[in-house]
């Protein structure tokens, strides 16, 4: 394959078209806010894409807040990591354990509205650039706080600060009230081979 | 709502019923391996998804290698804070630019060649427990390398290595080959209500 090819003209030419497009585009996106952000759906990738937004948050010096809504069973691989930056990163893990090792509805319904507090008070706080609430879709998809608490606190926040809430079925009016929403599907998972949760790929 | 709650005890029952589930699906998943790891579709969190496992690597202080194929126009914050990570992180940056930004087929498959040579070293050294491909896919949508070579060397790593491959598009024969998909779809877009790309989200 040489540069003079036909065919590498061809491509030239259409990747000439495309870049142009896209700064026309580009050209056009003149505003920066404060991004309320949702990750939603049955596929792996809702938190620890989540993280790696925080990664990124890190990495311009900017301060980043998570709440942990539902605590898992084994300690992560990620809260272990960021409690290596306690001047940059604030973690509150609130939740009492994954719902389905839970069968106290009261019990859960405390610990959530425990959490909310934390949220509440990192999302009136301008220090913090992003706020991680890391499966709250989970909490609000059984009822253990009001929604429209939740959707008056977020919209609420400062103007620049950005949100990004995971977990599954996340609730209709908070993806209509979000500014960028990706659904992660399951294409296929390995649990379903026999493979056990791993560290550094599950937790 | 009280712990006597008709309601509460149903709820505590059905929760009881889906431990019980759970506990019996956990119980036969023994195997453990190295997974190949796809992140495909039009969504967004494909590569930030891929830094959250980087993340957990890191608190399980295991050594991750990554190899971006295509550079992005802009710095990126995760690999600004990576760069603090020298002994644990191995980061090379091959491509030159989004094959957008590029009008020049030949050059970027020399690109897409230096950036598999880089690549096949880490998958032949079993001191990276996960190896992260950021945008192989795109490389192999455009046919810079040829898919077999990419199969071959991705099936003759050591066994217990993660590797994890990013990018829209995916062949179907790396899908095939892997053991967890991942496929993000593009529920809602901040770029089209005019806001622009910003730092600690997009880059």
């Amino acid at each position: 394959m040489t540069g003079t090819d036909p065919t590498d003209a061809e491509h030239a030419e259409k990747k000439a078209r495309i870049k142009a497009a896209r700064d026309r585009m580009m050209a056009d996106k003149t505003q920066t806010k404060g991004l309320l952000i949702v990750h939603t759906g049955k596929g792996k990738g809702k938190s620890s894409s989540a993280f790696g937004m925080v990664m990124r948050c890190l990495g311009h010096g900017m301060r980043v807040g998570i709440v942990q809504f539902i605590k898992g069973a084994w300690e992560t691989g990620e809260a272990r990591f960021l409690a290596r930056f306690p001047d940059e990163v604030t973690i509150k893990t609130m939740g009492e354990g994954f719902t389905w090792e839970t069968q106290d509805r009261a019990r859960d319904v405390a610990a959530a509205e425990r959490a909310w507090t934390a949220a509440s008070a990192m999302l009136a706080d301008h220090n913090f650039a992003m706020v991680v609430l890391d499966e709250l879709n989970v909490v609000l998809r059984y009822d253990y706080l009001p929604l429209a608490t939740i959707l008056a606190g977020l919209a609420g926040r400062p103007a620049g600060q950005h949100v990004v809430v995971t977990g599954r079925n996340a609730p209709a009016a908070l993806i209509d009230a979000a500014d960028l929403v990706t659904e992660m599907t399951l294409v296929k998972h390995p649990f379903r081979d026999g493979i056990k949760a791993q560290p550094g790929v599950e937790f």
